[in-house]
């Protein structure tokens, strides 16, 4: 499944008619919050009728929960094909680190509803995408602690470490614009090297300039 | 001014029947975002009547610039005392990045309306507190840049440090929980040490659990 991930298109797996109306809730949500969105502004960006949305997602919240799943598979999937072909400890953090960055500045709006609309998920919605959270967090936690263990990091406090690589990641999707003179494989690169400092493997280098 | 600074109430300036609305307004906009938190709900909370709300600010926008200026001063001066006394550029940007990383720890639903509502602000509202985000951005560059003159740092681009640092930080609003393993100073004294291993300046040691 991972092979076939296309790192540029997070709705690849949705059916067409879902997709319009996931894009149009996405632009939304991003644009005024979950609770300041409606589904009737989220039906005429997509330029379908109420009754068409609801024929697809029953209501508001589906919509949030279905882009939040989309966002968080499709984020954990290219990690995970990040580390493919990857065989040491620093090219393993560089690849998952480049790529986690990358996709927070190449779907920065897709990320910011998913990163920071957490709150507004139900408690049933919200347990779901935890439980797939943590997959991705989990990736990099074990990376961390394996080069680590195989001494190719001089620092220690894996889940503090963890957290903060995320955190630049993450934050990634507040600050980037596109069209400026950060570019998101440039982000990556910049971000790649930053953390490998951070961990104390080397020095950072690259620029994210384009 | 930076002198009398009250690091724990941001609100210290603003009049009384004043804060009241502004800390509902505060607490409605984390919760529900600008756009989906009516000034009737704010009312509510401040136990007041929309009328009484409206004699103190004249629409929800005025709101919003309110608390974004509240906020934005208050790390400002935050940050400009936190230089004070400290002489070396290891010293400076420890304190900085200490008393950054903590604030945003302490007023986290503060910072979260102020980090992340910035496209919420009306032009000329926002064109006033990018002035004055842009002064704060500027004590971490002219720091950062001045250790790397003294060659105090090992690393080099300056642009790009100061937003990975700035990005840390303000990232702390999103995922911190109070009453947690984190503290806002075992934080703030983490990612100071971080920040100096960022900057070639040496290894990090001390935990952000209590």
């Amino acid at each position: 499944m991972t092979a076939s991930i296309d790192p540029h298109d997070p709705w690849a797996e949705v059916a067409p008619g879902s997709r319009r109306i996931l894009e149009a809730a996405l632009t939304a949500f991003a644009d005024r919050g979950y609770h300041g969105a409606s589904t009737r502004d989220i039906a005429a960006t997509a330029g379908m009728s109420p009754a068409a949305v609801y024929a697809h997602h029953r209501t508001k919240a589906d919509l949030l929960f279905a882009i939040s799943r989309a966002g968080h598979q499709h984020v954990l999937a290219v990690c995970e094909r990040a580390l493919e072909g990857e065989t040491t400890p620093v090219s393993r953090v560089r690849a998952l680190t480049h790529d986690y960055c990358a996709w927070h500045a190449r779907h920065h709006l897709l990320a910011r509803v998913v990163q920071y609309e957490l709150r507004a998920l139900s408690p049933e919605h919200r347990s779901r995408i935890v439980e797939l959270r943590s997959r991705t967090e989990r990736l990099f936690r074990q990376e961390v602690q394996a080069g680590m263990a195989a001494g190719a990091f001089r620092a220690d406090e894996v889940d503090n470490l963890t957290l903060a690589i995320l955190s630049l990641g993450i934050d990634v999707s507040r600050w980037y614009t596109p069209g400026g003179d950060r570019t998101p494989v440039g982000i990556g690169r910049y971000y790649a090297g930053l953390v490998l400092t951070m961990l104390g493997a080397g020095q950072n280098t690259a620029s994210p300039r384009a």
